[in-house]
């Protein structure tokens, strides 16, 4: 596949909403979806960390994969979180995904065993790509190692890239470490390394990354696709300097519950706090602390789904 | 439910026998558990980490549930282990763990985001409670923090006694801290500590703990058992001496691996050595020098299922 038509820019791990009683609300993750791609996102992770995948079960992860490609989103630019600790659970995600019309797929390793080897690593990856058997499938490793405890070391990129050239074409690096991030892309330049976080996305453009994919853009993605805009331009520092407020800010609460709180802030709907436990909603004074603190960045809420 | 009631003893948290092509073997499994029962062991933990429970869809282990149910193997001595990451998944599985019969389940907290608030999880088990609804669950908190980045604390173990008593009733405690053991022991006496490691079965049990659940009794039972028939005796010393040193020689190579590749051995039969990535069996230098350093100590293989 050309480099050309790989993803790159902005995306959002988008935030999945759900109603009181924590079933998906499908129609508002839908418009939430539109949202983003109308205002400043290049694509959307579906049903990553953010989106509180591992919190759902893999019936109800389907039926949002399911309901993605039934809508009239574009699933080219839809990349769907598939990665669970159980095979069978990864490969039936990642047939559904191709199913639904996305090509591209973001997955966890295994995560509950700690201290597993690369072999080990490897052969599920391997064995992954193979039970799914189609040539449209396109496979970016999620690195968090602060959830997973595994690394996708240098040396185990190359592996996959020998093995599966053109299956296995990127990652997205959630460790918040940008030399790592620098180290991958230098020695493999065509491997798709997306920030986890937009604080890094000037500096990964600048190294010939695709973008960031980051839970923060869902409510940053407008300043975001400024900095991608406008990134090899002498805007760029700056832009790049009142995200990293912005985000410096966000970070200040636990992510999803601050996300979910700003939403509800932003859309006048408390259904926007729900979350399933063991995640927890922010406390009123913490929320108001966190809009406090965005409110001293440039940042300003847009007009939410 | 009165104490004398409560489970007691040396438990395996069991192997769970595969096939090549990685499915469970389940007439092995049975004849595995079988004979745990009749060579030493109390009791047997059902699909906990050593079981690789995780590797299995929830669909799997429905399965094994059922079949365990349905064999002739006494129900009051199985714990099952249920708890995902997901709510309805852990519901799920402990709806069928009564179904089949058994009271007792061993339920890891949701084991994805790290960091999460003892609300969350005190929020998780309520849930699996309220939703499960029977007055028989026996739910005894799997707490394995090098798994999870969880920890059962004290006082979330104090909240969990006043709002469930008599429901959440116990801890496998397998972080290997024989005093955070003590810790919970002293301060809730009637709570039923497990250490999740033989190394401490006679430590446990002269706190007034009731015994052990652990992966190495998958071969060490026998042992384990002389230690807990005698723990009171003067020749409890010197059998917990003669346990340890073997569960040392076992800790030497990854747990899952290093017991599948003894079991493989004692029984000379490789299809043991089935597991699934990302646990990838032993090569046979390592399981090779794993023989050795047991065959150093006072553990012989005992004729295996």
């Amino acid at each position: 596949m050309p480099a050309s038509t790989q993803p790159r820019g902005v995306f959002a791990a988008a935030l999945t909403p759900m109603n009181a009683d924590f079933s998906v609300d499908i129609e508002r993750l839908i418009s939430h979806y539109r949202w983003l791609l109308d205002n400043g996102c290049d694509g959307i992770a579906v049903l990553g960390t953010t989106g509180e995948a591992n919190s759902f079960s893999v019936e109800e992860r389907l039926a949002v994969i399911e309901a993605v490609g039934a809508s009239s989103l574009p699933m080219d630019k839809m990349m769907i979180g598939t990665g669970c600790c159980a095979l069978p659970d990864t490969i039936r995600l990642t047939k559904a995904a191709l199913a639904a019309g996305a090509d591209n797929v973001l997955m966890l390793p295994p995560f509950y065993y700690k201290g597993v080897s690369d072999d080990g690593v490897f052969e599920v990856f391997s064995r992954v790509v193979e039970a799914v058997g189609e040539d449209r499938l396109r496979v970016y490793l999620y690195d968090f190692p602060q959830m997973t405890g595994i690394r996708f070391s240098p040396d185990l990129i190359g592996r996959f890239l020998e093995a599966f050239p053109g299956t296995i074409v990127g990652i997205k690096d959630s460790s918040g470490d940008i030399d790592n991030m620098r180290a991958i892309l230098h020695r493999f330049p065509d491997f798709g390394v997306f920030a986890g976080t937009e604080r890094y996305l000037l500096d990964i453009l600048r190294d010939g990354g695709p973008g960031c994919i980051s839970a923060s853009t869902n409510l940053t993605a407008p300043m975001a696709a400024e900095v991608y805009a406008n990134w090899d331009t002498d805007r760029a520092d700056a832009l790049q300097e009142s995200l990293i407020q912005v985000r410096t800010a966000i970070e200040s609460a636990p992510m999803v519950p601050g996300l979910k709180a700003m939403m509800a802030r932003s859309s006048g709907d408390t259904d926007w706090l729900a979350m399933r436990p063991p995640l927890m909603k922010l406390d009123p004074a913490k929320a108001q602390a966190l809009a406090d603190a965005l409110a001293a960045t440039a940042f300003r809420f847009a007009e939410a789904a």
